[in-house]
């Protein structure tokens, strides 16, 4: 797995940042959460006008061992693929969401299962498949340590393309059915909660299916071991992780790298956040929590990491459709800095 | 005051609406508020392919005579003009959110002090001053029934203005010096909440200030025996209220007989909305709340009215900033219900 050099953004701007934002015609702070988005543009973008270019969201799909296996999923495996073909056709939430919110849309097969021949009617389609779905991890790794660095760079590649082409913003969602699994192995793994805490019902699973995947669940953390690898995140997403979500890991980092704002979409985004957090902490800075979703471990999840969502919207789609409801609110905030007027230039009268 | 002929929306499509939601490619309820949005909006328009069309919010601004006391309000009473006329330049939080998001905007006059002489660059001014402010409630009504009326009356025939020209969705904001504590009297009086959980900081009190402001506040209740006329909102909304409100009121009320989806803002906004929900409960099938406010009553006025706030981002601004941001989520909601591809259209599995 290649480094990343990650720069910390100086933090020398943020003083003038929080002038600049504080002597808007508005009470002192009136504007919540909003400002602080602001503040955090500005100070990734070292700059008093910073600008949300070209934003992006990239849906990484992949297969899973596990699912083949129907103990953790309710829809079967195949779906993962019919929804990347649903993705390409332009009918899935993340399409309808990137449309309605002026977000460029890219869809990458990190591994589908089942010999796919694609209609992309859009150019979405970033072909990088790793192998046709990861092994059923109740047996083995999910992926080999070479298939772990193909798939961290291959995400890693995909976001600094962009980058250089001009994109500043960005953010990621996943299909891949049987993905919770994977999230909820990865949080009870990093960060030492019980496993029951971290497994939730996914797509769907009733009372009795929760049960089932909880067992199942339970087998392959006592068969990796998981609990002996706390501080070993690399590892933890070969054994127990998918290929979209080593992806999405690569991507967070080279996004960091690239001092570009991403956002962190639901529960799977936020697992593969998290491991990329924990190889480099620093990332963190860049980082905009999109919403807190319904399914179970994922509040729990975003306080590990003091990550405060920007929605709450009881959501539990993935495919970044947190983030697209996101992407609108940001701009507001750029605005916000860039188009207000001061007390000063608006003759406005401040507090007595 | 006249009356408002409120029509509640036939229930009867409500199945297909929600049957039309659980076909879309994706588990079900897993977008969460955004389906309950979708259902609401097609429910108000009677359709499985709602649209939101030319949305608008109308900022209301008056003068309060307490305000002149300086007990209430830190910010002095010229803010008010001030900040319309910062409207009017386009340098407020609220022009450049709705410039940000695509909302057309208008600016009401509704009885600001200080003999004004407008500068309007962008003819967002509808001129409909009531009197030059209210007057003072420590000592007399706030307005007369006359006014009462003339109020509620202007903000109707603005709103159905509004929609006879294409609009179906609406929002509301406020600007007027001393308008947090109307609204915390309406809310006291109506509600029967004891005063001191109904006053909050407003823009930005002190401790001490805000001691000050509730002493001030629990004259004002006393004065006019508030804890008497809790089934009288009308006569409230005359004693304590303020032309914005009252304006507001109208408003909100116009947009449910002209079936329009209107959204309600932070605790001031709320406060109107509530007068207009105790004349016309079934106005309430139009509402979409917007969000919470960090004003300290408004949570607990939202929950007396069972409205569930799209956003939480800790904003106290006013203005109808809440509202500029949740246009997006229901622009993205009704994009759902018309452009996402079903299970059968998409050739998706469903769960096993």
């Amino acid at each position: 797995m290649r480094k990343f050099k990650i720069n910390i953004p100086s933090e020398s701007i943020v003083p003038q940042l929080q002038n600049a934002i504080d002597q808007k015609t508005k009470p002192l702070g009136s504007l919540g959460r909003v400002e602080e988005i602001a503040l955090q543009c500005g100070y990734i973008q070292q700059t008093l006008t910073p600008v949300i270019r070209n934003p992006h969201i990239i849906v990484f799909a992949g297969d899973h061992g596990i699912a083949s296996t129907g103990l953790v999923n309710p829809y079967p495996q195949e779906v993962t693929r019919q929804m990347v073909q649903n993705f390409l056709n332009g009918g899935a939430a993340i399409n309808v969401l990137c449309r309605a919110n002026n977000i460029s849309l890219k869809v990458v097969n990190c591994g589908v299962c089942l010999g796919t021949v694609w209609t992309d009617n859009y150019n979405l389609l970033i072909e990088r498949p790793i192998a046709a779905g990861t092994a059923n991890y109740l047996e083995t790794a999910a992926m080999t340590n070479e298939q772990l660095t193909l798939a961290i760079d291959a995400g890693a590649e995909i976001v600094s393309d962009l980058s250089h082409r001009g994109c500043n913003t960005i953010g990621f969602g996943e299909m891949g059915i049987g993905n919770t699994s994977s999230a909820s192995l990865i949080m009870h793994a990093l960060t030492g909660l019980p496993l029951e805490t971290c497994v939730g019902k996914g797509t769907g699973a009733n009372e009795p299916f929760l049960v089932q995947k909880t067992e199942t669940l339970k087998r392959a953390a006592q068969f990796h071991k998981l609990e002996e690898l706390q501080n070993s995140p690399a590892e933890v997403l070969q054994r127990v992780g998918g290929f979209e979500i080593a992806m999405m890991c690569g991507a967070f980092l080279a996004a960091a790298e690239n001092k570009m704002l991403f956002i962190v979409d639901g529960f799977i985004a936020t697992a593969a956040f998290l491991v990329a957090q924990r190889l480099y902490p620093e990332s963190a800075r860049f980082a905009v929590f999109a919403h807190c979703s319904a399914e179970k471990g994922h509040e729990l999840m975003l306080k590990q990491l003091d990550g405060v969502p920007l929605l709450g919207l009881n959501m539990r789609l993935g495919e970044g459709t947190g983030v697209a409801l996101a992407i609108p609110l940001i701009r507001s905030a750029v605005a916000i800095l860039n188009e207000m007027a001061s007390f000063s230039s608006a003759g406005v009268s401040t507090a007595g």
